[in-house]
């Protein structure tokens, strides 16, 4: 039995998210799998390194399946790409360790938020970075990031139902960077629970805003309140950049 | 009577180009023309600095009208980007002088084109750049680009046909740099004749691809011939990028 590693990018505009669903519905792995099983003469589940939502899009994703097909990985690589839609690539088909799991053995996440900061729309950022017009303030909001780094428990950050699991997490680093008026949120963490990237940039934009103070960070994160933190921000603004094991 | 002047940005992939046509096709030129005449209460004619292909892109397309309307500069920026579809955008409305033409007062043209120079596509520049496999040779490309500069006959790179009207321009400007595999082929000049841009990237890109030696610019350009030129190459990979005045 093999075990095929992807590295996976997406547009994700016309996708329900990642995860299969009902077989009407338009998801990555839905697609994936799809296609998977057509080139390998059997059914194939794919294992990804975490759901992305609808809308979100990857530069670069991972996962794996277990097949008995005999074709070479260059050979599934040229495959795979004939028949996917444009909004979906695969970079890379690799052979993978026999106990390789795409979301088990993930030991990190990359992700990137956009944002475009002025006051008339951009044609060619449309899908990528949501528009923010009027003052923002990056020192201000930079000061705030420098509270959520390190490990918390981010149930402030997460629409995840309350339940066993823990929602502890660590951040390793959030940078804000302007080109222009592009501005880039880079977030790189031990994992992400759901909507924790969006939950965090909603409230990260409010400090920018002048709405919120960046010393209020740590009162937030204590207060274990979903209220209390800011809106969850469109989707179409982040990408999963990589997965690091 | 005032002189309106826009600046535009628009993602061609979806239009028949710039210049407006029978009213059943998609145009640039007639989506703003209708939006224009429906914000004046008057018909409006659009003036572009140029005609754009179908499916060539801008991020500074100039144009202008002339108008009645009282309306400020401000509203009607805020209005065109409510109505425009949003694959174009208006990115400054100003008061133009009163004889200002954005054809024919424009000095020069600033256009780029886009080559993903590896073997798997990208999504995210599915719609901006061409795909090319197998290696190019900048530094070679370099050293042909170095024969177009100056004030040429470009004869052998259009596919207007023949007429009384000149076809001497003058390039001077040709840059190529590389970001990772994204090359970058940056055109400035005094105006660029019909598919002129495209017809020097098939031409260039044969270069890279060692099927053309750069020193066989100088007879090209001497022979006049269209049919010793390289392919068109097409459309999406091409963007006007800036007017000079």
């Amino acid at each position: 039995m093999r075990n095929i590693r992807l590295l996976l990018q997406y547009e994700g505009t016309r996708y329900q998210g990642w995860q299969r669903q009902q077989s009407t519905e338009n998801t990555i792995q839905g697609r994936l799998e799809q296609l998977l099983g057509r080139m390998c003469g059997e059914r194939v589940e794919l294992h990804g390194s975490g759901r992305t939502d609808a809308g979100v899009h990857a530069r670069g994703q991972v996962a794996n399946f277990h097949t008995e097909c005999t074709m070479a990985t260059e050979e599934m690589r040229a495959y795979i790409n004939r028949y996917l839609p444009e909004d979906i690539a695969v970079l890379e088909v690799s052979e993978a360790a026999p106990r390789f799991h795409s979301r088990l053995n993930a030991r990190g996440k990359h992700y990137e938020y956009l944002v475009l900061n002025r006051d008339v729309p951009d044609v060619f950022y449309r899908r990528y970075a949501l528009e923010v017009p009027g003052r923002l303030d990056v020192e201000a909001m930079r000061r705030a990031a420098v509270y959520l780094l390190g490990e918390h428990d981010f149930k402030s950050f997460t629409s995840a139902k309350k339940g066993k699991k823990s929602t502890v997490r660590r951040i390793d680093e959030i940078r804000i960077t302007r080109e222009g008026s592009l501005l880039r949120f880079s977030f790189k963490g031990s994992g992400f629970l759901h909507h924790m990237v969006r939950i965090l940039m909603g409230t990260l934009l409010e400090v920018g805003a002048g709405e919120r103070e960046p010393d209020s960070m740590t009162d937030l994160l204590l207060s274990g309140d979903r209220a209390q933190a800011g809106a969850l921000v469109p989707a179409k603004g982040l990408t999963l950049v990589e997965v690091f094991f």
